[in-house]
């Protein structure tokens, strides 16, 4: 897949498993990735996960903006940058949000998540 | 200097020297260097300053609300993210804005600007 079918797959892959499932969300990361959540620094798949299944609300949805990718580099890695809104459930207004994930190859042929930053955009 | 010192002196210099003097930032970047900005994708430091340089306001001033940081992986690379407000001058209402920076060591022991994503946060 050419570098723009990689960005956009892997967003809807992983809002759309976000969404429905956060425990799903495990195997995109790996035991050196982190997650920098609202300024909370937290690494590795299991306690990411822990995090993110962890949050104080049930049912999200999020609603993506714009998605932008680049080449991070020689080791083959991407960044991908996405803002969007999230709704959550019982609440009339949507959340801004921006995240950025660096992408890195595994040896299978796939990426996994070894960066991701996410921050709300307070109005 | 540890990590954060880093990141928080490239952005206090990033956006000092953005509001001052754009023309200043091309020796933050190199010909390998990737701006995207808005969406429009820009390669090279002489380009990206060029971009910079020719946007449609003169002045502006940066005020940054989140700095958030990580290492990129074994090359040494930082990652960094950055939240904040975008006033033009002339403007009632300031803009936010969300970018990151994948920043890289240059053989003198400093870094460089290898990827820049930038987006305005609509309301």
């Amino acid at each position: 897949m050419d570098p723009e079918s990689v960005a956009r797959a892997f967003v809807l892959h992983y809002y759309t498993t976000f969404d429905a499932n956060r425990a799903g969300l495990a195997n995109l990361y790996q035991d050196g990735s982190m997650l920098t959540f609202e300024g909370q620094k937290i690494q590795g798949s299991q306690n990411i996960v822990a995090k993110l299944t962890n949050l104080p609300f049930q049912q999200c949805q999020h609603s993506i903006s714009t998605v932008d990718f680049q080449p991070s580099g020689p080791a083959g890695g991407m960044l991908v940058f996405v803002s969007g809104n999230l709704q959550l459930a019982g609440e009339q207004h949507a959340l801004k949000f921006s995240q950025m994930f660096h992408l890195m190859p595994t040896a299978q042929g796939n990426f996994y998540v070894l960066n991701d930053i996410f921050r709300l955009n307070y109005a």
